[in-house]
This record gives C-alpha cells, structure tokens and sequence, in this order.
C-alpha cells in the first residue's frame, strides 16, 4: 500500500493535447531566417571507388548557397565503440551502399536544390560488391573496409562453464537454425534535421533519442567545441532505436549550414528514408541446447551472424544485444555465444526495439520442442528455467528484483493457457515468448543523469533534466514525480528538458535509461528541493520537519492540519534568505563500469532488469497461409507504473510492433538494391490486424528504481515476436525456421508438415 | 596587489565581434513561421473619453488576424507601486496623451495592417487637458485619472533634522530655481517586441532591462500563470533606463497574439517610439542652502515638481532618485525634501540614466555661487562636505565604502582646476560636478538574484544567470569572473543569460545591480564549482585543497607545479561519481527591505554606494550662445574596475549622454504635441560635439563587492550636465537656470549678465 498522490494513477500525458490538436512543432514546422533547403546526392553503386567529386557546376545554379562532399569535412570517423570507426559520414574513398550520402547541396529553394543536385559530377570506378553475410565472409570476397577482415565487423565470443561437458551430460540436446529478414523501423516522422551554425555555435534540431551523445559525435566530427554543439529540444514522430547516434543528415546538415552561413533544412523522403537512414539486421541464429530429463537447460550454444550492411552504426551494440536479453531471463550454467556482425554493401544497420527475433524466436521455438520432447508444459519449462532476484546471469550480473516466473503465471492465467495448451481446434495455436531487459547499461560516463528543479517566486517549479521523450512519455514521466514529491499541479512545472546547452548530461532514451536513471535523479533532485521547503516552513510553523508534507502547493502539517502555508511563501522567504529553493539531483547506475561489450563482456551490465512474457493465440487460413492474431495476453515487469495508462500504452504498441510484425514486416533485397523502400510496399500493422490485447503489469518494486521503477514494456518488442512464431509454430505442429511469418512462408510450412506427415 | 589572472585586465568584450560585424541579432531580425505583422492606433487626443472602439471593419480587410482594445484585456492596471496602478496600457475610459496606444491590429503584412488601423472606429469625446504642473495642479483643473486628487500621482515628503532651526543659524542662505527640460532616451533601437502565445505559454522576445520583473507585470495583466511567461534572450540596442518595466507595446502584441494564435511582430517607427515610450521627465527645482562660514551645509530645503506625464510608469521611483543620489554624496544634517511628481496630459514619464539634471545641476551651481560669496574654492566647499565611509546618509543609509572625496580629488588634479579656478580667460568657464549612486535598491525578493554553473565533461562551464545585458557589457562581465574563479578561458565558457524560463530571480539591469548583485552571485556559484573540483582533484592529486589553484584549464598544486591534471578529468570523474560538479550561489544586497519609497523613506537604502566627480571646461561663443566642451574629465569609484577599458566606456558614454546632451537635448512641446519626435530635430550628440574625455578610475575596494566592485560608470551619467552647466555658469559668470544650455539660452544668460553689469 502506497498513499501517492500521483504516482501510479493513470493520468493524461502533458503532451497529448498539443499532438491531437497538430499544435506540437516538429522539425518539418521550424522555418528560420534565410533557412535554405538541403538535398543529397545518393551513391547508385552498391560499391565503387570514388574517383571524383566536381561540385562547381552545381555552385553555379542560382539560388545555390553551398555544395559539400566528403572532402569538406575533416575526415574523422564515428563509430560506437573506438574500434569500430568506420563511418565518415560522407566518403571520400569508396561508396558502400546504395543510397549513400556522396554530396549535398543548399539552395534557396527545392526546385534549385533539385537542380544543383543533377550538376554535381561525380565518377565512380564500379567495384565487385558482396550482399549477404556468406558472400561476404568468403574466402577472397572483397573487403568493404578494409581494416576488417573477412568482412568481419565485430565477433562477440563468450564461453561460460564447460559447454561441450555440460552436452555430453544432456538428457536431449537439439540443435536448429533460424532465419529473419531485417525490418524497417518505418517511424511516422521520416529523418528531418534544421542545422544553424553561427557565431562559431553549431544548433541542431531533429527528433533524436540522445542529445548529449549526438552533440558528443558532432563535436568530433565537426571539431567543435563540445559546448558549442547545441541540440535543441523538438518532438519526436517515433524512434524505436534509430535516432539514438549520430547520423550521415545531421553531418551532411550541419556542414551545409558551416559553408553557406545560413539554416539548412533536410527532410527525407520516405523513400530515401528507407534506403539510407538506419534499419534491423537481417541474422541467422544457430541454435543448440542441453536439458536434463526434468527440463533443466545445462548447455547452450549460440552463432548468430548479423547482416550488418556496409558500416558499424550502432549495429556492434544490436550483435549483442538479443543474447543479453535471452541470457538475462533464464539461467544458462554453460553457455557459449558468438556474434558475428559482418558488413555488406546495404544499407547501414543500427538498434532497433524488437531486434533480434530469428534468436529470440528461435529459442523459444526450440523450447518448445523439446519441452514437448520431454512431455513437460511450454510455461512449466520457462518457469523451471527463469531467473528470479538474487540469482546472476550467466555474464555475471545480479537481479536485483523480479523473477521471470511471476510475469509468465500472471499472462499464462489470464491467457487461459492451462485450457489452450494441447487442447486448441486445427490450425489455431498458442505461444508464449519471455525475455529480461537491461536497464541502464555501460555508456561511460554518460550513463548518468542529474537534474535541477527551481522553485519559482509563485511556488511554481522548473525542472531542467536531460530526459529526452520519442513519445513514450517520459517526459510526463517528469513532471509527474515532481507533482508527487513537490505536492504541485502538473500546471505548476515547466519542464526544461533534452537540450544540450542548459541541461546537465544525460543518457537519453538509450539502454532504457530514461525512468531509471532520469527518473531517479529528477526525484532526487526534488527531493531535495522539499528538504529546503519544509526546514524554512518548520521555522515559519514552529512544526518539526518530520511532521510537514507537501500537498496542493500547501505545505502541511501532519498532526495538525491548521498548521500550513503556501508554498509560494516559502519560496519567496528562501529569496529574501538569499537561498532560493534549488534541488539538485544526480543518479548513475550500479554497473561495472569496467565492462566492455566485446573484450570484457562480464559484471554488472544493468542497474537493473525488467522480466515480461508475452502470450499469442493465432489462427492460420490453411488455403492462404495467412496468419491472424485474435488475442495477445503480454505481463510486464515495470517494476512500478508511474502512469499505468502510459505502461499499457507501450505495452499495447510494443505487442503490435513487434508481434504482428511478426507475420508482416520486412525488407525485401534485390542484391543491393532495397526493393520496398514505401509504407505501400512494406508492410506496417494496419488497424485490421491488431488483435484483442491485455496487458498485464507486474509490479516487483525495484530498490534502486524511483518509487521502484524499471522501464515501460521494452519485454514485449522483445518476446512478442517469439509468442506469435511459437503459436504458428503450434497451430501448424511443425517448428517455423522463417521470419516474418509471411503467407509463403506459412504455405512452405504447411508443406513441410505435409511432407511429413506422408512419410 | 592582488593576483588576478583576468580580473582588473582590458579585454575585448564577447559581445563586441558579433555585434561590429553585424552578425549580433535584435528583435527586428526574429521571424517565426506565420509572423504577424502589428501596428497600433494611436490617440489623437490629448485628453478625452472614449465612446465606442469597434474594429470590426478593420476585420474584414484580407490579412488581417485580430484587432484588439482596451476591451479584450482584463482592466488590470499596472503601476510599479500598489499605489501608483493606474496604467491599463490599452485604455476603455479616456485616452490621456496624444499617441496613446488604443487599438491595434495584426495582419501578414504592414499594408494590410495599416490598411485595417484607418477602419477601426473610435468615437472620442474631447475634454480639457492639462500640459504644465502648474495647471495641473491649479484649483479645479480637470483630473487626469479620478483618484489622484489635485493630480498629484505622487508627494514624497521627508523631514530630517530640525531644518528651519538650522536656516536660522545659518551664516548664509541661498535659494534659487531650476528648470530642466525632459530628454528622450533615443536608444538606436527603437521600441521593439515579438510576442508568441502558444500552449497556454507566452514568449517574448525584446530589448529589455528587467525580465524578471517584466514577466511578473505582463502575468498580472494578461491573466497568465508567471512561469507560462517567458521573456527570451535578445540583444538589446540601448536602455538607459527606458526599458526596465513592462510597455503598452509588450501587451498589446501579446494580445494580439493570444487573440490571432499567431506569432506577432511590433516594431515602432522613431517618431512613435518618442510619443509613445517612456521619455525623461521635465522639471523644476527649488533649492535652499543654509552653511555656516566655513562653507559647511547646514541644512538644505528642496521642493521639486516633475511632470509625470499621464501615467506613473517607472516615474514615482524617478522622482526621489535625483534627490536620493545628491543626499548620498554630501552630509546633510537638516534636510526637507518635497517631491512632487504631477500628472499632465503628455506622454509617459520614466527612470532615464541621466535624470534630474535641473536638481542636481542646480544644487551645484548654487553651491558654486555660495563658495564665490565665501571666497572657498568650489572643490574644497565639496570635499569639506562630502560623504565618506562609516558615515550615514540623511536618510539612514550607512556609506560601506569609498568617499566623495576621492573622486574629486583625483579629477581636480587631473583637470588642473587649481591652475584654472578664476584663472580662465574671458568665455571659458570650468565646473564640477558630483553624485554618489546607490547599487541594488530595494525590489522586495526580486532584489537578489542566483546563478548556477555546470562544468560539462569537456571541462568548459556553463553559466546560467538572471544578469542581463543592455549595451553595458554585463555578459562579459560574467564570463570574467567564471573564467577567474575556475581557470577558464573565455572560450570555454557558455553565458545562458536574461531568460526568464531556465535562469533564476534576478533585478535585472536595474538599481545598477548587475555587478555588485548578479556577479556575486556568479562569484559564489563559481566558488562553489571550484570547491567541488578541488575537493576531487585533491584526493587524486594526494595534495591538500589549500595547495590547489584553478589555472589553464587544469588543476595545479601551488607546492609542486608538477602534480596537476586537467579539469576535464575531474569533471569527468565527478559523473562517475553521480555528482557533476554544479556550482551555485545567491546574493542579496544587505538593504532594509522595509524601506518605502514614500511612506518609509528610511534605512539601508542600498548594498553599496558609488561616488563620481566630473569636471567640464567649456568655451562659449559670446555671439551665437554656442558652447563647446573642450576637454572634460570624470573619477567614478567603481570600487574595483573588473573590466577597466569597459568601465572607461561606460563612463566615456556617460559623458556624453548627460554632459553634452546638457547643451543640446530636449523634447519640445506645443501643448501636447511632440514637436521634434526623430532625430532631426532631437539633437542628440554628434561626434564633432564630443570631448576629449580622461576617465579616472577610482578603486576603494568594497567588502561585499564581487572582487570589491559596485557599479561602472552611473555617476558620470548623473554628474556630467552639472559639470557643464556650471562650467559655463563659470563662463559667463552668471548662474545658469534653465537647461539644456541652447545657444537661446546662453544668449539670455549673456543678456541678463549684460542688464546685471549696465545696472
């Protein structure tokens, strides 16, 4: 029993009104004085050494201001990680892709813009160029870069206890490879950047996950002055992982911006959108595990290969990323993993929200099989299997609240499966999928947050954080711990927030850190703002500390409710004092900062771990191979529901996206060439195809989380995908080995099955 | 001697390249989507009721988004006393100037809004109007606004000694009357705002002395919550005290964009901008002086009456201010001041820079005189009667620091006056004059102001203050200190200034408060960084925190100059640690904030007092009545110069504003009608009426001073028109009464000496 006043009631967002009245600015809204319009000139090679770049004749357009190539930066490369820069945003050596940022222009106009473009001459010599992972680590394949050989990006290699023991120990060992095409991230708002440099200050706006890690690889690329790198504040129309880092536009953007002294305007297509702005991995996972008779997992071994495309992106991360939230959910005593991400001439390849399902799905198929190898129950065999507080995963990080079991008894029992499982008519099916997410990981430094609240002469409070909302509302999030812990109105607190130059560093929405870690330096903050309230009102009210709260702007006493004061009051007595109520409040994880992703890949990884189990029932039309979902149960350990509405809201859109994608989304390849580049093409969940949904939070209270937060249904991106491939998986009793579950690959299965079941 | 690295040097200011280049934006540069543009209807009545306003024609002209009046505003008055609100800034009564704002309209383009001013309708019933104190306040005079009874807006009478006593022990007494006519501000920026209501929040960008206190005044009257009210950083092209409080301007361009929904943009022309904005009072002052033989003052009797104009604006605060910085130079054992400031039926009446020059001016002339009939030399009869430290004012104000004597002393050698006094040629006079000006006056808690300073993991630091910047080089100023106190260059540093959303209280550039208030401030929060930083780099060092020194951007041990270490590294370090290193500090001056301007005129009026002296040789031509101003030279105590070649051009401005606008500047009046509205006819000074100026800076060092500063430069600005005038007073042997001194008026002084001399 809690007696919050705000905290865990299911209140409207702060920015709801502005987005469905059309009132929020987003970067396509800003217009600036003399703002010039960019266009980029796209490489048409997959691969190909440049031989030159004459912009001149582009120059010449009037309406003209600036043309740039690779040769006007200063040829510093990004990558995630040191051994992984690789990316010059624009080349000057080879292209790698097709859709490369080669040259850009700024113009006066689009129509100029357009024009220039087609002046800009550039001469490519045609190299041989390699489009799949097995091509492309062959022997004698060309190498993309050639730092990397084998076309080898990153190997992560992992090796735990004895594998090879713990199979020959085995009760039943099975071994089965999985396929999945990569997705778009397909955010409603396609790339869109305003650059302003002037006065020797770079200003960027974009919808963008990271301001501070942006402006970090800004201020390298650009060699500015990190402080002179200004991110600025604008809505977000989506995210998913694809505007946490630093991408070719905002470079391509800013340097226009440094050559014609003017604001520059670059809004994608959504066709080059598709092409040249981060996407999922395409990955073949391996799958091999050991369990005892009574289900037990001894041994597992993983290879997963990742279609990584032609740079490193935020792809190193997203190798890796699929494994822990595997390992982090179930306990894996011998374990050996290796990651390979390998470049190809496609596309660059980044993090994505429901990244890696051919693994995760693969995993949970396979469970499934041998659990009914073994005669045992899909969720008995999970719960057996699940880690729960206390326990460390297999790379050594500790659970500090939560099991896996309670999220997985919770959706199984709502989802009815005891009555399901085994018992369902011909071609319907059930399936669950579970995994754990890391809160908060190694970002250095960076991994922390801290906030200033000021209270203002009206007792009305300034919040400035780091926090950046993509729109899953955090920063609703913000202002709702400052209405709790300050006893204000949500119409009291302004928030200043996601803007390089006032607020202090801040992970952004990176690592699921923006509750947790933001989350928790905002309270911290604000609690300390209140310590300085009460000890002036204690004065005033002659009332001990301990006995004052605050509610409805008043500062109260508890035993005596006539005893109180406006808050105003106070704060106007704490200016007169010379001590005006500023908290401040900073919050870095618990992790082993020592921790590396590839050379030192154990310790603490998390400041903590959010467990989720998602439960799909499908249908499959046996004439079409069309798959419907009628019903999703998905239980989500959020470890507290600041805003129980916002929870199930992620919860709702994470089941869809990654759930119903499931049987839906992918991007289709032509060799290099991305053949469904439009929202026609490619397809996103409609309305139509989003099932009945219940979700279902689970509240283990955190000890390091604020008011016992973790984070808000990153669990089901990430198993919703296992549930419904499992479910297909046993409507057709046959495993699936092909993701998304397209209506060929449903009518393959069936064959398959048929094929069987005649032999 | 002290050790500075940065504090007390000449250096270029930061503010100087953008704004020499061009690259500096103001007001007029802003342009937002879907910019309105305003224009304002104006009275052509000096007094006269208001029937019906009805701007409905001037709604159907295309373009046009919203025609506002008095009516569309809540019928809060405004006043920067409870007593004195009596400004609705669009009036629904009576119209009390010619070029009172009435109505206004915005529309997308000036002809349309123009085209929309002539059809709003205005019936108008005309009344008497009063243009002169003395018919103001003649029995039955029409009333200007009801309450104000005789129209008297404000009496400020005090009473201190036994003054009628003291006359009568007088070996001599002296009584004369000054006339002065009011200035115009004349900034080269004229008044300029853009308003933009959106969200429930309203932005305003202008040119602007007081955020703070703007913001709180146009909450009141707009009926918005005060943090919804967020006054933005701008350049500003001069205040001189004309742009502290909220204007007509700001409120009808926030009407009109709270009522169109669009951003609105108002710029006056130059003439509107002197009918229509705060102008300098005009007045007369009657002077009493009692001394004993020995020329000291044994009692003095002012009675001084201002033209208010038809509002009390800033003007109630302008009418003890001549008084108060005259009582603050000299010990007055018996005084009588009676103030009155009156209503008439012309333009609004503010605080100028320069004011009071017929008070002050006069009081030294006719100390002049007294010296003459007792044979003492006018600088002895001010050194003998000046103020020094430990004293106390008339009205109770302890002197922390510095003497008047000072000043005169280091400008009286410098000016040679002891070679000069008497010593002149024909039509060549010399003339001192001296004020003492108080710093941070009391503004209830607005009177403090706090800064904070976050040092980012690149080791820059960035500072955010309420300290704003209208010409006089505030932000450098701040970045001064940041870079003494932490070992910064100027580079390194990022001022986010002067806006009311993210930076705390602050009085804004108001009561000469920026340095000695706001720049404590700073020198607190920066001390505070440098606290945090050393205390880290201590441990890491293994030195002891009083052998550490900020210098170069690096931490240093003062014991062995090679146990050092960046200061990124410890900013980074702190991160880690979840405590970034973030400095803050809070200053108030130590005023008795039960002072009142006109019921309680006694106590600690200020935190400190600066004293100036000015000495002005002046040439007249005996034909045309034309003066030159050969050479002058100023001493201003600015405690400590933190920016010497900054305080020299505060000071060298000063002179020229108040000591050659003594010869030249006026508004002229035919009724109620401005006759010399532009600079055409306005003579303000050219660079050929400039003189070759000596500044002296004087250094006392003030114990609450940031490094021991106060103010740069405001006696100059409130001592030069006395140096002139009695300069030329000396010149012609004649006392002057009557300023400006035009060649008109120099040749009836010329007359009257001639009439004295044939007598």
């Amino acid at each position: 029993m809690d007696n919050h006043s705000v905290i865990g009631k299911s209140t409207p967002r702060t920015d709801y009104l502005a987005k469905v009245t059309g009132q929020a600015c987003y970067t396509a809204d800003i217009k600036l004085p003399g703002m010039l319009v960019a266009k980029v000139l796209r490489s048409p090679h997959a691969h190909a050494r440049i031989l030159k770049i004459d912009g001149s004749r582009a120059m010449k357009v009037p309406g003209v201001k600036a043309v740039v190539s690779g040769f006007d930066g200063y040829g510093v490369k990004w990558g995630v990680f040191r051994y992984t820069q690789d990316h010059a945003m624009l080349p000057t050596d080879k292209v790698r892709y097709i859709g490369e940022d080669v040259a850009a222009v700024a113009a006066v106009d689009e129509e100029a813009a357009l024009e220039a473009l087609d002046l800009i001459e550039v001469d490519y010599e045609p190299l041989p160029a390699v489009f799949t992972p097995d091509t492309a680590m062959a022997p004698g394949a060309i190498l993309i870069h050639d730092q990397y050989a084998g076309n080898i990006n990153v190997h992560v290699h992992i090796d735990v206890g004895d594998v090879d023991r713990a199979f020959g120990e085995s009760f039943l060992v099975r071994e089965d490879t999985f396929k999945a095409s990569g997705e778009a991230y397909a955010m409603m708002e396609p790339y869109a950047v305003v650059a302003h440099y002037h006065g020797g200050r770079l200003e960027l706006w974009m919808p963008n996950a990271g301001p501070h890690v942006r402006a970090k690889a800004l201020s390298n690329l650009l060699r500015i002055p990190l402080d002179k790198v200004n991110i600025r504040h604008i809505n977000s129309g989506g995210a998913f992982g694809g505007r946490s880092e630093v991408s070719p536009g905002d470079f391509v953007t800013a340097l226009l911006s440094m050559k014609s002294g003017r604001p520059v305007k670059l809004i994608l297509s959504r066709e080059e959108n598709a092409i040249s702005t981060r996407q999922a991995h395409d990955m073949i996972a391996t799958v091999k595990t050991g369990v005892r008779k009574d289900g037990t997992v001894l041994a597992k071994e993983f290879k997963v290969i990742y279609d990584g495309g032609a740079y490193s992106s935020t792809g190193p991360i997203a190798a890796s990323i699929p494994f822990y939230v595997y390992e982090e959910a179930y306990r894996f005593p011998n374990l050996r993993y290796d990651g390979y991400r390998v470049y190809t001439n496609k596309g660059i390849r980044g993090m994505y929200g429901c990244h890696g399902r051919a693994f995760l799905a693969g995993n949970e198929a396979q469970l499934d099989m041998i659990a009914g190898e073994l005669n045992i129950d899909p969720v008995e065999i999970r719960i057996k299997n699940g880690l729960k507080t206390g326990e460390e995963t297999a790379t050594k990080s500790r659970i500090t609240s939560g099991s896996l079991g309670e999220p997985i008894e919770k959706a199984a029992e709502k989802a009815g499966w005891k009555a399901k499982w085994g018992k369902l008519p011909q071609n319907r099916g059930i399936g669950i999928g579970c995994v754990a997410i890391m809160t908060g990981f190694p970002m250095g430094f960076r991994s922390g947050s801290s906030c200033s609240v000021k209270l203002n002469d009206d007792g009305h409070a300034t919040v400035t954080t780091g926090v950046v909302d993509n729109g899953q509302g955090n920063e609703s999030m913000v202002v709702q711990i400052v209405s709790e812990i300050l006893g204000l109105p949500s119409g009291d607190i302004t928030l200043v927030n996601a803007d390089t130059e006032v607020t202090n560093l801040d992970p952004g929405a990176y690592s699921q850190a923006a509750t947790f870690v933001g989350g928790n330096a905002v309270k911290k903050a604000c609690e300390d703002a209140r310590r300085q309230i009460i000890e002036i009102a204690s004065e005033k009210l002659e009332e001990a500390v301990e006995n004052l709260d605050l509610r409805d702007r008043t500062v109260i006493s508890l035993r005596n409710s006539e005893k109180k004061m406006p808050i105003s009051w106070i704060t106007r007595e704490a200016f007169f004092r010379a001590k005006p109520v500023i908290g401040l409040g900073s919050y870095i994880p618990k992790i082993d900062f020592d921790r590396e992703w590839v050379s030192r890949p154990f310790g603490q990884m998390a400041g903590t771990y959010s467990f989720g189990a998602s439960i799909a029932e499908v249908e499959v039309d046996e004439e079409t191979g069309k798959i419907t979902v009628p019903h999703f149960v998905t239980a989500h350990d959020c470890g507290k529901a600041l805003n129980p509405m916002v929870v199930e809201g992620q919860m709702e859109g994470s089941a869809v996206q990654a759930g119903v994608a499931a049987i839906t989304e992918e991007n289709l390849w032509d060799g290099g060439f991305l053949l469904n580049p439009d929202l026609l093409e490619y397809k996103v969940p409609l309305a139509c195809n989003i099932p009945e949904i219940e979700t279902i939070i689970v509240e283990s209270g955190d000890p390091e989380g604020p008011f016992g937060a973790k984070e808000g249904g990153l669990s089901v991106r990430m198993n919703s995908h296992s549930a419904v491939a499992c479910a297909v998986s046993n409507a057709l009793r046959i495993q699936f080995s092909e993701l998304p579950l397209t209506p060929d690959r449903v009518m393959k299965m069936i064959d398959r099955k048929k094929e069987g079941e005649d032999r």
